[in-house]
């Protein structure tokens, strides 16, 4: 982001500020429920999810006439949860919205707002509520805990969104509005915001509406971010262009992908990506070297980003699964993070100095070291297909026969569970996007997911989308195909079906029955959903060749209507990263000996 | 209860008591997660629902080994915490187990548990969680919110539950499970216990199980209790014998319908019931008069509850759809109320006088006024098919017609909808249980409801379990559906296909296209969910007489498969009670000049 940028937000965020400050006498010329929905158009979001309840119906109205922003019914509110935030994660710079009601719609989708938070993911979370006058009576309305605490939900509910906010006061209504929607796209966390019935038609001045919202952090202390390019430049000679990157969840949050990109430009350094960093770089970057999960990396991935001699992490996220366990083996001394709030070089932390600003400048400084940079080589992440002699659809020959299908600008929505791990084996080609949640790991997030992020995709112009997920993961949620029907998108559905929930099996409980699921029939199931006959196909594939022949067939490839795949696998087959994963996690398993 | 086991509750409890406080020196011989196992199968529970994750697998391994218990593998968190809540309320005396693992799972549950603490239904929430020493470092493990605060979860459900326990130190383990279930039983409302990894098999002493858990509350105070007496009894003199009854939900949920039963017959005093009191008095009792829902009412009903000299409330729960949105025409000087906590007695508040004991002792004191009481008759509350000449099944026909399809025995569980007010209209038969969600009101409740109510219903020998539900609610949860096959399950299920959220639809927006769901194939669900082959049957009615054919079909009615009836409906049809409801709410719909 350009000086000039920060700068022009900064002012509009003062004159914001100001706004609030000054007693409004303008013109009461929008009801609440459009100033919020303006404010939502002009971050971009043309798709509401939710589910409508008693108390929300009012603000629906006005969503429903609203032009520029559809609603979209979900079938349950953790789907709609979830649909907003693969929303969020695939149609960057504008935020994922679920509507619900009053207690029972907005608990509902505890779980999927929750995810949000943990992965950092800009969801607004808008619920109707019973009229202000209720809310000072209390009276035991449906939907409520009978004892009249009316403000149980909203407790609740700050344990997972960084602001709330109840819109029971028009002086302050818009305020709060523009004040909660700063701290989404900034923060890129959710919030919450409260609508009582009442105050949806109240009439508000519309005048705050032509300023932009601002989601520029403060600027960097000019000393300080000074003192830190100066470290890390000093540390990066030392290192005589040794230098290897790698990125990492935060990038894609918080917004840095293109500051990135250029530093890698400038500087040449090789670039790595995580788990939850993957397609935050292309794949056919040509500095780019595949994935690093600590102790779960393929050996020579490990040894070039371990031994190199000053490691630079962006936007990095330290989960468990992000980092083959905790098993990272680089040393603070050789170690730069880069973070949307502070940077860290070796052991020496610089509170305030965020990325987004700093990855220009530093780029500036370094790119005098691009001819020595350029001398260490990056063995290329490229794709290649296992031979296998049985015709058994294994997940170490599935995964690398996938990446020959993807296209570039598809979307790849991947579950928790093998999917996500096996997606780690294979590169994905230039502009397609990774959707994943490997910190929350929520079952069945996925499907949800699937249906935002397919929105999110027709909107900027993405390719297919292409989901993986196991029979397992696919019963919490599987309602939420249907508005995908309904609404005309055409996403290809890859059903894994190994019997059960394989990645407990690997963690714990191989031959527990609590591990089996009922065997459902995959194939039918578009049909149950479909409405009107619109157009669907569904396959069952058993073997090597039949997922190929499907695979090359360029009408199922075109992706021209919705369709279901469902693969048949072994039960106890898992990724490689997987198996690693878990006999990593097993040296800890308290149950042990019960296995 | 007799004085005698409130005695014995009390020395029960008094044990336990000194055991806690005594250093536990006995042999350490049951594991942490077996004791609690053993404390559920002294409390009835045979079956526990949920879902694996990573978390509570090990406690899962001595479920599946446990005699007495059976783990139902839920299609999800929600319905699982639904199914709970379900079988609770068919099971009297035992309690709703639901199992989830920490943070995604839990968090899935919410509206399930918040509902049980709403409506009153003893359920056990436990959650899997890390270890205790991953509970004091903090590492951002997957399902974590990825900022260390691993109290965020028990501070949610703490909201939703009266008491939260974590069982990290075997030493007061055991004391936290009993006084735990204690609350969960005696209060009747949801408790939340975190199990981590490491403790469920630690060992401890099992002592403790050989002394029952007590379920009574502490005893009346008897000088309080006896002025109470006295002075109800005068009240009643006053009036003559002209005192009406009414039972509401705390009849049932806190298990004093024979202690009610009792009273009726001693005094001979006329009987109603409100919705949510409904079933807790066999409706075929002959001084049984109906429902009175204030001005929802019936106005011969209305006319006979509100004219009496005296009426006393039993367990009343006055929330809006239970009061016809509190409209009752009772003034507080004829007006006596009974509760778990309390009495009332016209203004008078007298604290600590709980009803169960109370009961048989008014019973004892009133018994003399019997010939004066049964003087004024009670209009019986009996089936009657009106006629219409549509072969359209219309809302007022089909109630009644089912009331006729009804056995003894037979568990009705209704979808908060048009099917919660529907079944008011029609008297149901001896020994039936009504299962229904009034207050909390959360669409799609009913079928994971109906999973733990049938299997309920199969352990104390009640008959075939008959679930109303909507095309809207029932898209919300359909996948537990899947659950009822695999385990053999015969609901009979009738699917009111009106095309929508007609609930909504007459609250606000009844040309809305939010108000509008997908048609699904919904005679194709079974076929789908069924494994192997099990039998099943699904039908589409859409005149009265394929529908009464398909009632009047013996095969049909003997429920020996599960069967699923769509029954083709009207969109903007609802039974009376709904559409008077709505339009007493519409009087205060801050909306109203947009429907």
């Amino acid at each position: 982001m350009s000086s000039h940028s920060v700068l022009q937000s900064e002012v509009d965020r003062l004159r914001l500020q100001l706004q609030t400050l000054q007693v409004e006498q303008g013109v009461q010329n929008i009801s609440i429920g459009n100033y919020l929905l303006e404010r939502l158009a002009q971050l971009g979001v043309t798709s509401m999810f939710g589910v409508p309840g008693d108390f929300n119906l009012g603000f629906l109205d006005l969503v429903e006439d609203h032009s520029k922003i559809e609603w979209v019914g979900n079938c349950n509110e953790l789907n709609a949860a979830y649909a907003a935030d693969g929303y969020a994660r695939v149609k960057e710079h504008s935020i994922g919205v679920v509507t619900t009601t009053f207690g029972v719609g907005e608990l509902s989708a505890t779980n999927g707002i929750a995810g949000a938070f943990s992965e950092m993911v800009p969801v607004l979370h808008i619920v109707g509520t019973p009229s202000t006058v209720q809310q000072k009576a209390k009276p035991i309305l449906h939907h409520t805990l009978g004892d009249g605490r009316y403000e149980a939900y909203r407790l609740a509910a700050a344990q997972f969104s960084i602001f709330q906010a109840n819109l029971a006061d028009k002086n302050t209504a818009a305020a709060l509005i523009d004040h909660a929607l700063t701290e989404c796209i900034k923060l890129a966390r959710p919030v919450y915001v409260t609508l009582p019935m009442d105050m949806v038609t109240q009439e508000i001045s519309s005048e705050r509406l032509k300023i932009p919202l601002s989601r520029s952090h403060p600027l960097n202390d000019h000393d300080t971010e000074k003192f830190v390019i100066d470290l890390i430049a000093e540390r990066v000679k030392e290192a005589e262009g040794d230098v290897v990157v790698i990125v990492d969840a935060c990038v894609i949050r918080h917004d840095v992908r293109k500051e990135v990109l250029d530093l890698l430009k400038e500087t040449g350094f090789p670039v790595y990506a995580t788990p939850m960093g993957k397609t935050a770089i292309n794949e056919d970057h040509e500095r780019y070297g595949g994935i690093y999960i600590g102790t779960v990396t393929h050996p020579d991935i490990k040894k070039k980003v371990e031994q190199a001699k000053l490691i630079i992490s962006i936007g990095g996220l330290q989960s468990d699964f992000n980092t083959g366990n905790f098993s990272y083996k680089i040393p603070t001394l050789r170690h730069i993070e880069l973070h949307s709030t502070h940077t860290k070089v070796q052991y020496a932390t610089f509170a305030g100095v965020e990325m987004k600003q700093l990855l220009p400048k530093l780029g500036e400084a370094l790119k005098s070291l691009h001819p020595l940079v350029r001398k260490f080589e990056v063995p290329l992440f490229v794709k290649a297909l296992p031979k296998e002699d049985t015709p058994v659809i294994s997940q170490l020959w599935f995964w690398p026969r996938l990446s020959y299908f993807f296209k570039p600008k598809d979307v790849i929505v991947t579950e928790t569970g093998t999917s996500n791990f096996g997606i780690l084996e294979v590169p994905l080609p230039p502009g397609s996007v990774l959707v994943s949640q490997i910190l929350w790991g929520s079952i069945g997030w996925s499907v949800g997911s699937c249906l935002g992020a397919a929105l999110a995709a027709r909107d900027v112009g993405l390719n297919r989308v292409i989901l993986f997920v196991g029979d397992g993961s696919l019963q919490l949620t599987v309602q939420e195909i249907s508005p995908m029907i309904r609404l005309g998108l055409k996403p290809i559905i890859f059903v894994l079906n190994n019997s059960g929930y394989t990645i407990e099996k690997f963690i714990h409980g191989k031959k527990r029955k609590y591990n089996n699921i009922a065997n459902w029939k995959w194939t039918e199931l578009l049909n149950v959903f479909s409405e009107d006959d619109k157009p669907h196909k569904s396959y069952t594939v058993r073997t090597k060749d039949e997922l190929s022949s499907l695979l090359d067939d360029k009408a199922f490839a075109s992706g021209d209507k919705i369709q279901l795949v469902e693969v048949v696998m072994e039960p106890l087959d898992a990724p490689r990263a997987l198996k690693v994963q878990t006999e990593l996690s097993a040296k800890s398993d308290p149950y042990k000996e019960r296995r």
